[in-house]
Parts: C-alpha cells; sequence; structure tokens
C-alpha cells in the first residue's frame, strides 16, 4: 500500500480526492491537514465521510507529512503551495500539486498572471499533468503540476488539430461553462444558492487566469505561439464543465481528417472518450476520470467547434491527480478510478 | 379596453402571455385557444391561474376569434400560425405571431430551415418585432412577427456595432444558453428534470433554425451578407438566456468606439439596460422584459465580446408581444409592463 | 400617491417589497435605508432595479424617515426594529414591521425565544397582521407586526377547523418545508449553492422562534392553550413554503365538515384558493400572494392532513407586508398584488 | 467472478446497478434485458456507459438468463417481475425482485394496493431484503425481495424503537420527501424540470402503494398490528430520501432510552450512521449504501422525531439490492459499496 497525505484537504478538490483514495485500492491516506481545520476530526467536518475515514485535520508540516506519506497532494491555494513544495520535495516526497504554482514554465508568466514566484528553479522540472500529453515525463517525475479544469476541457479539445495542422491557431475561441463547485467552498454572496440558481452568468472575461496556463499547451501543440479568447461562465449546477471551442479550418481540411485527427490521437486513451456528432452532456461524465469529446465542421463558416465536457472536480482536478499519482507510482492509470460516471 | 385573445394558450409562451395580460390596466383577454385542451377550464388546467381568470379553452375559429378579440396573439407552433393567420387578417384582426412562420422576408429561406410557405404574399407585409428597429413599422403593422428568443439576444447584442461598422461581419460567433422553458411544455425524454439538472449540454450546433433568423437581421444592420456560427446550449435553469457574442474588431475601433456606439444607440430604450464592464446575469432580468448588456473589448486578441442576458418567455416571446400589442395599439410601450425583474 | 419608506432595504425582503412597490399605482418609495450599503445606489448594488429606481440607501434615521413617508416598512433583524419602531411612531409614522419584534403578544415568550423587549407596552397594541384573522383591527392600527412565513403557512393551515372545533388540538404536528431564501442573504456555508443543492434537510427540530408564534395564534383560534410540534426543512429551490399539517380528528367529525368549514372560514378572501382534493405545489403560488390549500381526510388512521403552499417572500412577507399597507390606506387589499403567479 | 444478469436495465434502478456492478470486483453482468430497448447497444442508449460495458439490449428470455447468470437482478415494474421470476427460480437461479411484487407476504393485501398476485405460493418463500432485519434469512434465500425506497427510510428510523416498545405504535407518521429520480424515467409532464424545479409538493397522500410495505414490517417488530399516516412528497433534487417520522413517546421514555435504543440496535451496522442530534443530510449519502438517522426528543409535546437520509437509488434500490446479492454469495457485505458518498 502506497501511503499518501492531502495537505489543504478541507475544501471540494480535498473531498474529492479523499473520496476517490477511499475505495483506491493500492493506497492508505495517512494524513491529511487543514490550516482552519486543524484538530478536528474528518467526519465532524465533513460527516459524508463518517464509517470511512479515521482521521484528524493536522496542521501542514513538512517533516509529518514526508514521515508519514511517500506521496503528497498539495490541494492548497496558489501561494500556499510553493511554500510547503521545496520542503516536501527535499524530505524525498513525490508531490502531486493541485494548484496553479508549478503549471506556468514562464516565472514571468507566473508573475504577471499570479504574483512573484518563490521557486522559479523548480519550474523547469515540475511537469504538467494532462496524461494524454506527458504520460512519460509523469512516470518519472518527482514534481506533477496537475493541470486546471478549464484548461484541461480545451486542450484536450484541440490537441489533435493543433497537433496535425489543421485549424488556424489565431482564430481559436475558447467559451466555457464551469458549475458553482469550480469556485470552490470559500464564502461568497455569488455562491448562495438564491444567488447562482437561475443565475447564469459569464465572469472574468478575458482575464481569468487559466488564460496563459491554455495558451502555453497550445502553443506546444502548435508549434507556435498562440493567443486565445477564453471566457468562462457559471452554471447553476455543482459539477461539470463543458466548453464550446471554436476555431478556422485550414484551407483544405476536410471533416474525415478532423475525424481521423481525433481518432487517431485518442486511440488508446481510456479516459477520453469521442462522440463525433453525438455531442457531450456533463451529467454524462459527472464524477468520472473522462473528457467526453464531439465536434461539428460548419461548412457555412468554415470552422470546427470542438465540444468537451469534464467533471471539473474528478477529471478538472483530483480524479487527475489519482490518475497521475497512479503513472508516478506503477500502477495502472485507472486504479481506483474504475467507477462509471454518476447517472442520473 | 382592448379585447385580445390568445391562441394556442395551453404552452409556456401562452401561460407568460395570460400572465401578463391579466394584471395588464388596458386589456381584456376574451378568448383563448388549443386544440388539445378545448372545453377545458384554464384554472383546472392551470391551477395558478385561478383567482384571475375565468375562461375556457376553446377550439381555434377565426371567427369566433374575430368576434371576439380586436387583436389575437397567435402563440402556437409554426405551420399551425400561417394557417389560422390570414383568415384573421381577412378578418381585420390584428395580430402578433409568436411563432417563426412570418419571421423571415424570404420564402426561399424559410422552405430550406422550415417548409413550405403557405403564404408568401404576406411575409413582405409582416414586421418583424423588434421595436429597437422597427418600431414605427410596428406602429403601422396588422401583422407582426415576434421574434425569436435566441435572435432577440443575439441582435441586440450587435445592432450597435453593425450599424456604425465597428466589427467584421465575417468573425460573428453567437455563443447561446437557454433555460429549458424555451424548449417547451412537450413531453420529451431530454426534458426530464433527472436529465436536464446537472447536464448542461449544446445541441443543434450549427443547425438551429434561429440561425437564418440572426443572419436576416444581422444583415440589414451590416447593410451586407453576414454569415454566423451559432450554438445553442441547454442550462439546468427554468428561464433566462444569455449569449456571448465574439467578433473582431475592424482595425482602428477602440473601447471608446464601442462604448459610445451602445450608448447612442439605445439612449432612449427603457427595455435595453447597459452595464459596459458590469456583466448581465440571467437572474437580474427574470420575469421582465429587459434585455441587459455588458461587453469587454479584447486587446490581446482583437476582439470585442458582448454579453446579453434575457428572459426567454418574456423578452424572448411574451413581454416582446405584448410591448407590440402596446406599440400597435397606441399605448406607451411599457404598459402592463412595468414591474421589476424577479429577485431572487 | 402614499409617500413610503423601507428601513432595512438590502436583504431579501427589501428586495421583494421594492419590487411590489414599484409597480404600486398608489405608492412612491421616497427612502430606502441600509445600515452596511450607506451610499451606495440600489441599482449599482442590485442591478435589477436599473431603469426603476433611482434611489441612495441611507442611514436609518427616524427623523428622515418621519419627514419623507407615512408609513415605513421595516424589514430589519429582530431587535434592530424595536429600536427604531417607537421613534417612528412617534413622529406619527404608521409601521408594517417584517420582523419578529411586536408579534408576540407575551413579553416573556419573547424573552424566553429572542431576547428581553425593550417595548413590551407596545405589545398590546401591534396588530398581528393576517389580514384573513384580524383584517379589521389592521384597518386601525399604527403599528403591525407582519407575521412569520411559516406562520403564514400553517395558522392558515389550520385556522378553520381549530375555529370550528373539528380537530384535536393536542395532536398538531406540521412539517414545513422552506426554500433557501427564507433564511436570507447572509454568507454561512450551509446557504452555498453546492451545500443546498441535492441537500435536502430537516433543521432547528422543535425549536425553531416560529413556533410560539404558531401556537399563540391557534390558541386564540381553538380558544385554549395549543402547542404543536413544528419540523422546518430546507428545500433546494429559491422560494415557496409548503406546510404539511397533521391532526387528529375529533370523534364524528365528518369530511363533509372539514370540506364545509374551508368553504365558509375562506369565502370571500381572495388571497385563499382552495384546492380540496387537489394539492397545492410551490410553483404555482411563487411571486404571489396566495396561499392554496388541499386536504385529505384519512380515515384509516382519523387524521386529516391539510398542505398549504406560499411563496415565502411575498406571502410570507413583502407581499403581505403590501396587503396590510394597502388595508392600513384604505385601499383595495390586492392593489399592486394582481399580479398572476410566475409559471413556469 | 459471479456472472448475474439485469432484466429491465433502461431505468434509473438498472443504471445505478450497472453503475454498481461495473466496479464491483467479484462480477461480471453478462446479461441485461429490456422490452423496448432490444437490440440498442447499452452505450449507445446511455453513453455514460461507454468504455465500461460492451452489451446489447436482449428480449427478457427465461432460458437465455439462466444460461448466462447465476443470479438475476429483475429491476422490472411490479406485475412484469412476477412473470418472470418463477421461470428463472424454476432453473436455478438466484433473483433479488427491485420491484415490488414478493415484498407483501399478504396476496389479499397485494391485490387490495395492486392487483391480483400470479404466484402467491412463492410469497411465503420470498424473503424481505432489508440486511439488519433479516440478514441470516437473505443469506439462504433463493428469492429476495428488495424493499421499496420509502419503506427502507422509514423502517430503519423506527425499528430500534418499536423492537423495544419505546413509542406509541398508534401515533407514528411518516413525512417522506424524494428526488424526482424516485419516480423513474417515464414521460410525465409533472416530471418536466420547468415542473419539478421550484415546484415542491406532496402525492398521493394517504394513498401510496409503500403504505401496506411500511405497516407490514413496523407490525412485525411491534408484535402489533400498525397503522401509520405516510406523506411523500416530491423535491427539486435528482436523488435522495429524507424521512421525517413522527411518534408519541411511551410514558416513561427518556432521552437516554431512545439514544441506547439506537446505539445497541445498529451497533455492528456498516451501512446505518447514527447522528443522534446531528440531524442527516440527503447530500451526505448521495451515491452511498448509507442510511443516516438523526433524532430530536421534545419534551414539550412528548414526541419522538426521527429524521433519516437514504440515496434513493442506492440504499433504496439498486445498492441494497447489490448488497443483498453479496450476502446470498456469501461476499463481505460492502463489496462493490465502498465508495464514499458523492461530494458535494
Amino acid at each position: 500500500m502506497i501511503r499518501v497525505a492531502v495537505a489543504g484537504a478541507s475544501g471540494y478538490t480535498g473531498f474529492e480526492l479523499l473520496r476517490i483514495l477511499c475505495a483506491h485500492p493500492s493506497v492508505t491516506v495517512s494524513t491529511i491537514t487543514s490550516r482552519q481545520q486543524k484538530g478536528v476530526r474528518l467526519d465532524d467536518f465533513y460527516p459524508a465521510f463518517k464509517h470511512h475515514y479515521d482521521l484528524v485535520f493536522e496542521d501542514t508540516d513538512p517533516d509529518r507529512l514526508a514521515a508519514s506519506a511517500e506521496l503528497v497532494f498539495t490541494a492548497m491555494p496558489h501561494q500556499a503551495s510553493m511554500e510547503i513544495i521545496p520542503a516536501l520535495l527535499g524530505r524525498g516526497v513525490k508531490v502531486v500539486d493541485l494548484s496553479a504554482d508549478y503549471r506556468l514554465r514562464d516565472a514571468e508568466v507566473y508573475r504577471e498572471w499570479y504574483t512573484a514566484h518563490k521557486t522559479p528553479e523548480l519550474l523547469g522540472e515540475a511537469v504538467y499533468g494532462l496524461p494524454e500529453l506527458y504520460r512519460e515525463h509523469i512516470r518519472a517525475a518527482r514534481l506533477v503540476a496537475n493541470p486546471g479544469c478549464y484548461p484541461t476541457s480545451v486542450i484536450l479539445a484541440l490537441a489533435p488539430l493543433l497537433s496535425r495542422g489543421l485549424i488556424d491557431p489565431t482564430s481559436i475561441i475558447a467559451d466555457s461553462k464551469s458549475g458553482a463547485s469550480g469556485a470552490g467552498r470559500g464564502l461568497a454572496q455569488g455562491l448562495l444558492y438564491c444567488e447562482v440558481n437561475d443565475g447564469f452568468k459569464a465572469y472574468k472575461v478575458g482575464e481569468h487566469r487559466h488564460t496563459p496556463e491554455i495558451e502555453q499547451e497550445l502553443s506546444v501543440l502548435a508549434k507556435a505561439s498562440v493567443t486565445i479568447s477564453f471566457t468562462p461562465h457559471l452554471v447553476p449546477m455543482t459539477r461539470g464543465i463543458l466548453s464550446t471551442v471554436y476555431s478556422n479550418l485550414k484551407p483544405g481540411t476536410t471533416r474525415a481528417d478532423i475525424d481521423e485527427a481525433f481518432r487517431v490521437f485518442y486511440r488508446d486513451e481510456h479516459f477520453v472518450r469521442l462522440g463525433g456528432d453525438s455531442l457531450p452532456v456533463t451529467l454524462q461524465v459527472r464524477g468520472s476520470n473522462f473528457c467526453d469529446l464531439g465536434w461539428k465542421v460548419d461548412g457555412r463558416t468554415g470552422r470546427c467547434i470542438v465540444i468537451s465536457a469534464i467533471d471539473n472536480l474528478t477529471r478538472g482536478a483530483s480524479g487527475q491527480a489519482v490518475c497521475n499519482m497512479n503513472i508516478m507510482s506503477g500502477l495502472p492509470e485507472d486504479t481506483g478510478l474504475k467507477e462509471a460516471p454518476w447517472q442520473p
């Protein structure tokens, strides 16, 4: 059994990690930490975990974490992650970081969208944890930067098309919609039930911090610098992201080219399901690590429209983190992730 | 008091008409019709209307309608509308048609997206009932074609920009999201609570029948033939449409130009509210005839993103229909539409 | 035009008052106050009211209120209300108080469930504002204590049966369910969208502060001291209360007696709609001042089950407050309340 | 590996069975049947199961089922179940029946609430599949009648109190609330999203078919004939049942007696979690086989109020069915049911 710890376990991604890990056949959760809930029993704080865990929230201490775990999931806010991760790595612990701290390879870009980086020297080592793109690097990594929820949905939608050069990389527009759990469990008037219910809206248009992360990976795929329009929206539902991604077809690209690109790129991928004309629905991936993809080639406008659906807490955070841990630990990728989506 | 009738009153747009009309100070509803509910009392069929109406659904008979009403709202499916409207006009009755039958000016386009038209000769006379664009024509009209819900949200978002030539008309992408009431009250598995809840999805991508209606009006505004990408989505909520509309700025267009265009175009419009940087939310227009608009100019990509919010049943159907009736009848436009949005 | 003010206008009952009052034909809102939002424009704070009000939140100053209004709605928390109301009355202003401060006639009961009362001498004068029970007293009142949301739903369900002595008053159980807006707009983790959605629960079982208010009025109706079991629940919806009220039939009571009791008691009441076997649904009263009632006589168990549905913000708070204002001002009771429920 | 089949797999309980079984370590699903979907691939009908199952819906043929499975789950409507079960038993196959056909021990009661029974001779053999009450009988059974969702929630709430004689069995009132998935996937106007959303209501008051099932088991526990008031309600959510169960304490019963009764009765039960004062929430059991219980002793009224929460599709149907299969097959009860509830 691999002993793991969850640092920052009192938020929604922490819950989702603990939910997945408690049925994982090769893992034991030894330690959970939370600054605010220190000393509180997990099943008092969150009764859903009663009869599952006998754990108490502890302080986030690197020595304690290193002593009790071979791998630590850091599910803290950005900035807090980079304060503890170097100490963990220094003690020989592997880390899957769910924050944004090690996703951007360029410290200057991080500074521009977040704040000054404290350990820029680690940015080169951290592996971007999207298994479909970086599986081999993840296998060998000490530090995996787990992708953001929106980036996961947008990058998987475009990877086959950009890597084959089928679309114009200057024309990309990603219109994304997320359930409210993506905003976390902090108190904010805009997250009250009566404000979210019936209250569909866009937010941070053109300014969302996931923009540079998406552009970084799309640029790698396109082998050219890519700038996109990215618009996130808040959907009155708890879980799920649906991204509708527009791009102009390059001259000569056919529907068959697009189909072939998706088929080949995701041929052996268990966690990507191709629907083609049959479009994805957030409900059909809920609680699972799947990314469902559908697409349309619109001859009238010369555009390709790709639609991707993921569960923002599972594929968009904790499920992908467990998948990365599996790869880093030499386990089959779907260990502990075999359950079907929750229907209905 | 103006005597009006509602033909096809047993669906959601019919309910919304009756809801608005029952508090309208200058109107009496004399007749309601429904093929399927003939003979049934309105307040048995829909207990919400108890203590409001003493009406029974009748057959849709033009003589009966003409005898009892000066103006008829036809809230029937397309095709059914054009079967009765000529008879109503022939009997001297004014009509506000909530179906798609008289929205397209070109019978050939109607045939392509719907079916063969039965009275193409009326297409030239029918006025497209978007008051901000066609107020004077509506005032004099016998037959007003009430706009579709999605078209209302998209056309109002772009009218100031296209009419001033600030954006590239070949670059328009409208990503629209609608609550489930837009799909009507018919039985379909995809509309069951357990399928819609948590089940955000796109549908009819590149194929929705509102596309030619939007393109027709955008072409008038742009004084050029406009083709767009239009993607509708289903949101787990009852009411509301939010459209996120992308376009490329023409060289030289500034943020100030965009602001000025909106300010001038909608200067005296009561039912359009400009938010600028403050983005609209469907909840804030619920139950009202408002269209709320916000926009961003994204210097990174050279695009303008306009976001519009309406209530699909009110501004997108029955509220706009009552507004058109007011104009046709010489009443102030907001008569019976003075109520504030429902909060929360 | 009657000039009114709303003190404590930044919460949900304040919004609902402003929503109703803005379309009220005989009223002008002259002043709104809020401790926290002082100096903020109403339509900046709540964009839904744009194009409806040109008001700024002010301090809650009795002189200012008395100078600008003939009647003040106090929509503040309990305790805050009784700090300002005596000063308002002393300046000749009428008051409809939406808090709990003047609902209980016995200062000792108030102290037990709330806190020490500051102006017990006014408790005898305040009229409990349930028009169906106290219409004539309301007409003459300076100070009306607007009923709580749960009490309105339970008292109206039982009034006909208790006043006729058809049920055993020691057997009453009220199982009530409310939408989340009943908990107000304050920040609390339990009110976040992701916690309320799919999270049906009971709360404050046997301890809710509305219990003594319900018992006070049921005791008046029964002419005997009544003690009940009252269990409130939180429903994943924004608006609406449904109360399922159980009682044992007194020996000899028949279904016909029950029917007759409801018919006679509510014969001329516009805002109570009797369904009998046809049971009420919260959706069918949403946004309206109606209380819908249905009932079953269960021969197997000798019990009567009455079910009532109201909108907690309208009939359960602000709609009833406006109705009380109408009565106090000599206006028809349904002035400004003529709109039908919101469907769907 | 145990080979199992699901007869009637195209509804929500069928989906839930397949969801649980696909991650069950000791089971293979060999056959699924559906009258209506015969010949359709499971993952075409329900894309959520793509990459999980390679199955096609077949006809419900007992020979085929017996050849391919050692145990069959019958998830068909009542009446349909009893048409096939005798043939399955005759071929040596064990059956867990999710319909109501074998839950009532008295064919006359079945006839009164449902219809005439076709195989009354099997009623004596069938075991009521509530493990906390009938574990040893289930272990030896050929035919297990899986309990109804409401009965599971009510019986578990009362079993400790009735078996110890702490409450008056003539005073029981069960006020139950269920998410919409309990009504199944059939088309009905009342199940449309726009009708359920914001539309909380009671239904079948005093007439619901789960009443005799509840009374049968409560009578066994009380060793006396028990008649109850049972009121089901529809909650705007997908999953979950919360039952609020009222009863009068017998003279002398104390809070400590109640606490002790629950503690002792459920001492070794993994799937019952006791909260005492900490009341259950449907969200905290979602997707799991838990039944969470909380309770209050109300000294003011002499009543005990027990509140139970289950997931209607898991503990109320398919999770409990798998648990029964585990017991019938000699597996640990929680095999395949180890996953924590879905949060949020």
